[in-house]
């Protein structure tokens, strides 16, 4: 039986899907009906526990579980957010950025893309500057972390420049991989629409997203999607009437997710989360420094999720060769690059601890001489 | 914990999120990564044997796996194989044919519905002379098995008027809760896109569907979607030049049911779990029929995933408490009527055996006692 290999599994230095704990998914060890008491409970106790998360009150937020990967619920905000009548001002920096204008671009959607070096936060000022030329936008979407390089945007200095020029429009954040570990103050920043996904930093299997939205902006959305699947106000509607979801819920994912949750308040909740990873991104980060690897991303841009290095120019450097080999030693890196640049990434969420890392820079140092090169790396 | 509970979890009767074998679900302890090797293997293999369980060719169908529920993948189907300048007609006999037009209407896809009784199949002769009437439709959808009644709709009859009326145009079967266990020559039945669900007779988790579809008509559907995340074509695509999904794919479900592939292989394939659902089914129905039960189809159009029972008169009867008390005793029938008609459904697919349904039926004659019904129950 595979399952008893479970201790001899890969450990996930990726971006997603990532190592849960064994108690998250023995969590998924039952199957409830997805329209029974015991089920409901569990959507309830979802919902409300990640607006605590979150940070915010139930009086003026909602959060909507939505069936599907992270770019389902990116997408399902789009389409319900965004009338045939509005206009989206796109900020990008990296490929979840540029995920957003084909979005808009297959729906047809109105939109303006305005895009920044994949090195360099989204610019304030930037958008200060498209806002007063142009207030015609009625959202105005950003990434947080832009898992492709690991930097994370100024969200909360964006938030007040769209209010302060736009006051009417949404302000919408995809935090798929940074909600739930690095603190944001939803309400000082103006976010008015927040997406993450149960398998990033709240430590939950893969299989659904949430939205986080403000109840105002939500409920002037009904009829706007052309999508019924991706319908976040139809999803909201049906969940708050009877607390069970239009169609069928991935509900072992649920189960494993509220056992998430619980072992997230165990751990200390957002902060304590945040200082684990920082914890394993130092060490990874350092550990790398001294092998002479070079960051894509200079220290004022940087956040603690994910690392981009930039592949050495040492010829015996070989990214495909150099993931097989950490791979046949039980690591996973990401397997291929998602910038412009050329650049590998290592990720330090899920159930990772600093002597993870400590393991991983071990294993690159060994691969590094088994594919004979030379330390310090020739950058 | 739990997970230690998970044998006195309560047993479902219902159309889904259904039972699975244990075995099944501790298929789900691990975690992989979406891009890695081990990972792409499952994925291969799904995509495999999905093809031999429907009993096509390789060289002439693809399965595509859809992250989401079963109606994501409807929604799908409709928004890849059918362009802008296309035509369904959608023939409707239950809830599962109505949500066929919520979705074209949401997405503006032009479509003609034609409506049959809920107690009736869909009527061949009825769609022949639609199709002789107008021969601009693109495409033609039913559904297999009527969840909402039970109800088997003539699948092959009406493929096969369809392609003898428009060979060009694309014959969609919804085939989420028969697909696995009751035996459909697709090749046969003309089918060009079959949709079904992890989740129904396969018996593994829910967390996504998939669509069986013929290439000749799939490749034909580049650029249709106004969905990123719904672009069945996009998906296929990506999948066949990388093997891996484009967005993050529910891996712990995939596992699940790369298990529950395995167990419908030892069962002995398609036949044998058919036999043993129509085993399921015999005894519920004979025993409900000894009870003073009125089934809501007549004996000519059932199949033997799902039985609706209509409402008894007798005024001690009220289904919220028939429910209820069913539910205290560890038995979860659906909780409630998706029918114009006064029914409600017990489904005896998943991993249930005789000895439950057995169990089920003592025990609903106990709860008609508690609720001092007289035997045999008056209709």
């Amino acid at each position: 039986m595979d399952v008893f290999n479970a201790s001899v599994d890969k450990k996930l230095f990726t971006p997603g899907p990532l190592g849960v704990s064994m108690t998250t998914k023995q969590a998924m060890l039952r199957d409830l009906g997805s329209r029974d008491t015991a089920f409901i409970d569990t959507v309830k106790k979802i919902r409300s526990k990640l607006l605590d998360v979150a940070g915010v009150p139930a009086q003026v937020f909602t959060s909507v579980p939505v069936q599907g990967s992270g770019t389902y619920a990116v997408e399902a905000v789009f389409h319900t957010a965004l009338p045939t009548t509005g206009k989206a001002l796109l900020l990008v920096n990296g490929a979840y950025g540029k995920r957003m204008k084909k979005i808009c671009e297959l729906a047809g959607l109105a939109h303006q893309t305005e895009i920044f070096s994949e090195n360099m936060k989204v610019a304030p000022s930037a958008v200060e500057e498209i806002l007063q030329n142009d207030p015609s936008f009625t959202l105005v979407a950003v990434v947080h972390c832009e898992t492709s390089s690991g930097i994370i945007n100024p969200v909360s200095e964006i938030g007040c420049i769209v209010k302060n020029h736009i006051p009417d429009a949404s302000y919408f954040v995809d935090a798929m991989s940074s909600f739930g570990a690095i603190p944001l103050d939803l309400q000082a920043s103006k976010v008015d629409y927040l997406v993450s996904s149960a398998n990033k930093c709240l430590e939950g299997v893969p299989g659904f997203s949430f939205v986080i939205a403000r109840l105002d902006h939500l409920l002037q959305c009904k009829g706007n999607s052309t999508s019924l699947s991706l319908d976040l106000y139809d999803q909201y509607d049906n969940l708050e009437k009877t607390h069970q979801f239009r169609f069928t819920p991935p509900t072992h994912s649920m189960l494993a997710f509220q056992q998430a949750l619980l072992e997230l308040e165990q751990e200390g909740g957002v902060l304590e989360r945040g200082k684990r990873y920082q914890k394993n991104c130092q060490i990874i980060r350092e550990g790398m420094k001294k092998f002479g690897f070079r960051e894509f991303l200079d220290s004022s841009h940087k956040g603690y999720i994910i690392t981009s290095f930039c592949f050495p120019k040492d010829p015996k450097f070989v990214f495909e060769e150099f993931y097989h080999r950490l791979n046949e030693k039980g690591l996973v890196i990401y397997p291929g690059k998602v910038l412009d640049s050329d650049c590998f990434r290592i990720g330090n969420i899920g159930h990772l601890f600093p002597d993870d890392m400590t393991h991983l820079l071990q294993c690159i140092k060994e691969v590094c001489q088994e594919m004979e090169m030379s330390f310090p790396i020739n950058n």
